[in-house]
Order: structure tokens, then C-alpha cells, then sequence
């Protein structure tokens, strides 16, 4: 499972001397040479890249498919387990997903250059907030070789040059993704340090990237388990743009449709319940639960999701649930704070509005939180008060994604109050500056 | 000076045990419920505390410079040098600047709960993004009691609770300053844990801010020297917010009016040389290197700037500067890196924009720098290609600021790249949040 296990460690005992560090320092050269082209690069120079990029990708689709056999099989005889295989390999159409990723992100509106606001001061000078690159972008993540694409062309895109350091199991497929988005940058005149590889396995390179490569490094976006994101949070020397825990809540309250919360309570735990943006835990208002275990909380057992539940859930879930006494059991506190990201519901029977919000607040990540309710003067005081990223009115959390709030695309999902928070597409991998125009203005 | 000494040292040998753990403890809780008050409170009414918080500023102007009087008696006593004194000290007119600042903020415009973007997506989800309070800030200062107020009421205007913790030397000036400011909160029915001072001298408190009072501190925001803000970074468990250096550099372009040049290099070093935006080097393009030294060059010597002087430009200014020679030295690599905040100005005599562009993008500190120029293509290639906070056209770098930007005040100047860059306002001190309001859209 390569770089993870032991990082902090290996990190520890590194001193950024050798090869590796000379390595990784021109790297960051080449990086923060490559920005300052990108930064200037006019849209249709990125777009012309990124067109080349997809047919390349399209043309080498035979020797991506056969690097990644080889990461596969290597991955296979080291012993690796199952979740972790299918999102190492790849397929025909695997391989036109990524295609058309990069035709995606090719049709998005450019953000750099974007005057966001403009005014002119009493003294005449005229002031202008534009969008700009971040720079430099660091990407650390797991054996997924999509990510390769989908984030080197997405910085591209924002006009930044990005380091690219993926799983080690997935070397020879990255390697081979990159050939493609080469021979893009190159035949568009763009440089090829644009996106790079960490070209070594070795853990020493992760250090190195988290301690700034001499300045040249801006932001470190770390994308996987909380174990990478809590190594890479207490080591980096830059700021770190993350996503923690999806630990996502739907309140269904007294006023709830009581079909419309199935429907959204099944798909927000059912649909994909390995994913950050599905729920671990219902809250019921009281006065519905009754019905709500009658109708929503069989479907639920009948789907096979196992129910966690507060003692005043307890025992409607198995008055309704005879035949699934197997799957219903008694919450423990920590259940109200575990990311299940699987087929595992925390059930908790609420007074009232104020004590599910008090719940969402004290429990939750912050990250997808909603009320089901016809009720409007409950629903809109729930979205004000619930302080999280995304929050939800008779909608499903499954909805918090780049591709479904119609970025195109994204980078990650923020859990950060700061830069970023939620989904995250091109302007959030841009900052700002101000240029100001004068006519020889002095402070007096 | 208080707590800046040794503070690395002292951080280290905090074990968060006993008393001071105990009350920091209790003031992150109290913030952070006083955070959830504030993030629902009407404009109205945080005008109405500003209201009242000037109004009682303004009444316990006595007994707010008794307090600063004992203060700065002790840091007399202390032996405490003069530029120190100054910024501790208040008068009757320091205290109504303070006062008068409260009024501005309260004119501004409040932040929270603007729509920055909202759309519906064709499956009829109706998306907001809306601005939101970060939720607990805490301000680590020097010892400026007006800052006790500034940051304090810049936090409640934008919906944040604000722990505040500044110098030691100035602790009796800002609890007479509090004092004023809970009056206010508490008339207007807000929380007075809206704005908390830390009630120690004990750096141990700090080492507790830095460890985030159990995940009751969003974001800290130091003001101060660098050695401060150094060790705030490598401390902090949360997001900070920071100023480092301000190296601004000035290029005189062959094509500038030699009258401007004068009029803005003149102004940018020597009309307040202590702060962060005044310039401390200048590039003189080769063309009208002999013209600049002739004339801005002699103004400089007369007002007793110092010049360090590349080979190009040391003979020049020897030619002009015959009165003047104690005034005019070779300048070394490190010149061009150093802050001077003094009358003292590194110069370099340059071959054309690129050269000038490459100094300031490596010597620079990307925080202010400008262009004099008459030639548009020239001022828009440096606009574009400089990647600095703010960059200038014609127009003095002192304008960095959050009053002459026409924020009406400001947290600081952030040199980050992520969150927030420039002069820092309300909005800089807000997110956002996303609101979707649906019909019980569910995800395919």
C-alpha cells in the first residue's frame, strides 16, 4: 500500500541530502519555471494542450493499458486486497473516462485574468482584484491513476504548474498517463514541467515536497486516507488544502414528507455508502419516529443497512424489523462519530429542531448536513444555524461534488473553513491580486 | 518587550497542565458559543454594540489613560526603548482614533449572509453560496492597546468571536479598553465573550491558542515582528493568517517622466520609512540611469536617505552625491533581501524590464511594487508578469493599505497566497457556505 504505511517515520528520519534531493529540488525549479509561462499562457494555448493531451491519451490507450497490467500484476503478487485493486486497474473505458475528463475541463471557463471587482478611489487610482495561479501545486495521493490526469490538467487549466506524487503501485500507469499529457504540453508550446512526476518511489521525495522545495512549492493538496492527511497536515511547511472526515447527518423532522425522506434517506446512506458525502447518521424528530421506523427504517433494513440506534430508537426499529433482529443494535456514543463508509446507520430520536442542530454541530464533520421538512420556517432556520460546508434542504447529501454543483470537474472537497470549502474547481485553485493604475498618486 | 522573548523556547516546555489550561479552556468555549450567537445576529444589532462600544470608549477616556499611564510607567521602569513607548502610549487623541475607528467599522457594510453566486441546476436544485463568519479568531499582538480594539470590533462586525492576546506590557490599557467594548455587547444584548482578552501574562497561554483550545479557534491571525510570526507558524495546529516581510521594490522604467519617478520613489521611501509598504530598493532602467541620479538621486542624499549602490549605479550616485559621500556605499547580495524600515535604499541599475521583473520576482517579497513608466505595453507586460499582493502603475506602494484601498479598516496585510492576499478587510475575515434548497432531488 506503498508510501503510507510508517510516513511520519520515514519522515522523521529524513535529511534532505543525496540524489533524491537533488532531484527533487530541480523538480521544484522546473515546477516554479513552468508557472510563470503558464501564468501568462492565453486560454487557448491551454485549451490547444489540453485537446492534444485527451487524443493522446486516446492514442496510447494499448500502452497505458499494458503499464497498468504490469502495476496490477506486481500489485497482485504483493498480497494487495480487493477495493484497493479496482481503483489501481484500468480498462478501454476507464482509460476514455480520463479522455473525456480533459475534454471537460477543456470546455470550462478559464478563471485567470477574471476581474472580480474594480473601483476608482477619490485620488483617481484604479484598483483591480484579478484572478491569478496559485503557482506551484503539490498533489499527494494514493495508487489511483486517474488522478495523474484529472489533477495535472485541472492545475493546468487554473494556469498552475503541478508535482504530482501518486501511489507507488501505481508508478508504471502514471508514468504512462504522463507520456500522454507530454506530448500535449509539448506539441501546444507549453513547457512540459507544467505536470510532473515524482519520479521515485522513494519516501524521502514525500518530505522533501512537504518542507517546500526551496520555496517553489505553494500549496500541498493531499487526496486519500485520513492517516495520509494527518501526516501531511503536521509535516508540511506550506499550506495544505485537505478533506477530513465525512461524517454527514439528515435530520427528518416532525413536518417531514414521510416519502420524500425514504427516498432521500435511502439514497443519501444507499446510493454509494463508501463515499465522503453519504450519511452516517439519521436523526428523527419525535413525534414522527413511529412512522418513520414503519416505512423508511424497514426499507432500510430490508436494503441490509445495519441501525445503530439511541434507546428511544431502539425500540421502534424492532417493532418494525422482526425478520432483521440481526441488524439492529444498540448506539454507542462513538457510532455518532465514526465514518462508516459502509452499509451502517447511527440512529438518534431528537425533542425537537434545536437538539437536532445541537447534535449536527457537537457530532458531525461539517462537511454535508440536511433537513427534510415542508415545514420552510424550520428548514431555513436549520440552514442558517448548521455550520457546515454544504448544507441541504429535501435535497440528498450525495449531491456535494464538483461535477454535480456544475464546476465540471474538481480538485477535492474542502472540509477547511479557509481558501476553500466544499467542492472545489478551477477558481478555487486560483488566488487573487490587486493591480493598481495610477496617474502619479502619492500618500500624503 | 513581553512575550516574544524566548517564546519558542517556552512553548516547548508547555505541558497545556494546570490553571492557565483550565481558563483558556473555558475561554474557547465561551468564544465559540458566543460564535454561534454572532453568526445569526442582525446587522442592526452589531451596529448597535459598535454604537455603544465608541460611545463608552469615549465616556471612560479617563480611566482608560490612567490605566495606559501606570503601563507605560512600568515599561519606563523596565527600560524600555523610545519606539516601543510611542506605540504603547495613549493621549486623549489616540483614545478618539480609537473611538473614530469603531464608528468606521460600523458604516461598513456587513458581510455576512450576502449571496456572493447562486444557480439552479437542471435537475432543479437551487444552489446559494453564502458568506459565513470563520467563527473563533484569535489576534496575537504586540503591545498596541488600539489594537485591542481594532481587531475586536472588525471580528464582531463580521460576525466572529475574537480572543485577543497582546502584549504584556500593555495588559492594563486593554482591559480598560475591554471594559468599554463588553459594555457595549451587553447593552446591545450580545455576548460578552464576543471579544475576550487572555487574563495572564503566562506565555503558557499562547502555547494554548497555538494548540487550537480544543478545536475552539479557527484561525489565528499574529501581528507583529517576524520572529513572532515565525513562531506563531510553527506552532500553530490551525490555519493562520500573516504578514511576513515587506521587501517592495520600485523599477524607473526608460520610458518614466522623470518628475512622477522622483515624486513616487520619494514618497514610497521616505514619507513613513518603519512600515511594511515603503519601498527599500529601487531599479533604474541603464537609459535613464544618469537623468534618475541626477535628479531623484540628489533628493534622496538631501533627505538623508542612505543609498547601496550596485557597480552601475555607485558611480553615478558619486557623481551626483559630492556633499553627500558618508551617504552612498557599495551594496551587498544581502541588501537586496533586507527590510530596511529606515532611510536607507538598495539601488541597481538594470538593462531592461525582464531584468527588472526577474529582480523583484527573485528578491522581492510579493507583497507591494510598482512601475514608473509613460509606456502602456510596458506598465501592462510588468502588471501582468509580476506576482506580487499588489503591484503599481504610477502610483506610490504607501497605497497598500486597508483604508486607502477604501476598506475603511483593516486586520492586517496578508503576504499568503491561499484565503486571503492584500490588505485585509471584513470579507477577508468571512467564508462561505453552500445552501441548496430542493424538492427531494436524489442522486442517480
Amino acid at each position: 500500500m506503498g508510501f503510507l504505511t510508517n510516513m511520519t517515520a520515514t519522515l522523521k528520519s529524513i535529511d534532505g541530502s543525496g540524489d533524491i534531493a537533488a532531484a527533487m529540488g530541480e523538480i521544484g525549479r522546473r515546477a516554479r519555471a513552468a508557472a510563470q509561462v503558464l501564468a501568462l499562457a492565453p486560454a487557448e494555448q491551454k485549451n490547444r494542450a489540453l485537446q492534444l493531451m485527451a487524443a493522446a491519451i486516446r492514442a496510447q490507450v494499448s500502452s497505458i493499458l499494458a503499464a497498468n497490467a504490469d502495476d496490477v500484476s506486481e500489485a497482485r503478487a504483493a498480497g494487495v486486497a480487493g477495493a484497493f485493486l479496482d481503483r489501481l486497474a484500468l480498462d478501454q473505458s476507464r482509460v476514455e473516462a480520463i479522455a473525456h475528463g480533459i475534454d471537460v475541463v477543456r470546455a470550462l471557463k478559464d478563471p485567470v485574468g477574471n476581474v472580480m471587482e474594480s473601483w476608482t478611489r477619490p485620488n483617481g487610482m484604479r484598483i483591480e482584484r484579478v484572478r491569478v495561479p496559485l503557482g506551484v501545486i503539490g498533489i499527494i495521493y494514493e495508487s489511483r491513476p486517474n488522478v495523474t490526469a484529472d489533477a495535472g490538467v485541472l492545475c493546468l487549466k487554473a494556469g498552475n504548474a503541478a508535482i504530482l506524487r501518486g501511489g507507488s503501485d501505481s508508478m508504471r500507469s502514471s508514468r504512462a498517463i504522463l507520456a500522454a499529457l507530454s506530448e500535449g504540453l509539448r506539441s501546444a508550446g507549453l513547457p512540459e514541467a507544467a505536470i510532473q512526476l515524482v519520479p521515485t518511489r522513494d519516501r524521502a521525495a514525500v518530505g522533501l515536497m512537504l518542507a517546500g522545495l526551496d520555496g517553489n512549492l505553494d500549496v500541498i493538496v493531499p487526496r486519500g486516507g485520513k492517516g495520509l492527511i494527518e501526516a501531511v497536515v503536521s509535516h508540511a511547511r506550506m499550506p495544505v488544502i485537505k478533506h477530513y472526515d465525512g461524517i454527514c447527518i439528515m435530520y427528518v423532522d416532525k413536518d417531514a414528507d414521510l416519502g420524500m425522506a425514504e427516498s432521500l434517506v435511502v439514497n443519501a446512506k444507499c446510493q454509494r455508502p463508501g463515499v465522503c458525502n453519504a450519511i452516517e447518521t439519521v436523526l428523527v424528530h419525535r413525534e414522527i419516529a413511529p412512522k418513520f421506523f414503519a416505512t423508511t427504517g424497514r426499507t432500510l433494513l430490508e436494503k441490509g443497512v445495519e441501525l445503530r440506534c439511541d434507546e428511544g430508537a431502539l425500540q421502534l426499529a424492532k417493532q418494525n424489523g422482526n425478520s432483521h433482529s440481526g441488524q439492529i443494535a444498540a448506539a454507542k456514543q462513538e457510532d455518532y462519530r465514526t465514518e462508516f463508509l459502509d452499509l451502517i446507520l447511527a440512529v438518534r430520536v431528537v425533542d425537537d429542531l434545536d437538539a437536532a442542530i445541537d447534535h449536527t454541530e457537537a457530532f458531525g464533520s461539517h462537511h454535508s448536513d440536511g433537513i427534510v421538512t415542508s415545514n420552510a420556517d424550520t428548514a431555513e432556520k436549520y440552514l442558517a444555524e448548521v455550520d457546515s460546508a454544504t448544507v441541504y434542504w429535501n435535497a440528498s447529501t450525495r449531491f456535494t461534488d464538483g461535477g454535480e454543483f456544475g464546476f465540471g470537474a474538481e480538485i477535492g472537497i474542502s472540509t477547511d473553513k479557509l481558501h476553500a470549502r466544499g467542492p472545489m474547481g478551477l477558481e478555487e485553485l486560483t488566488t487573487y491580486k490587486y493591480v493598481i493604475r495610477g496617474t502619479g498618486q502619492v500618500r500624503s
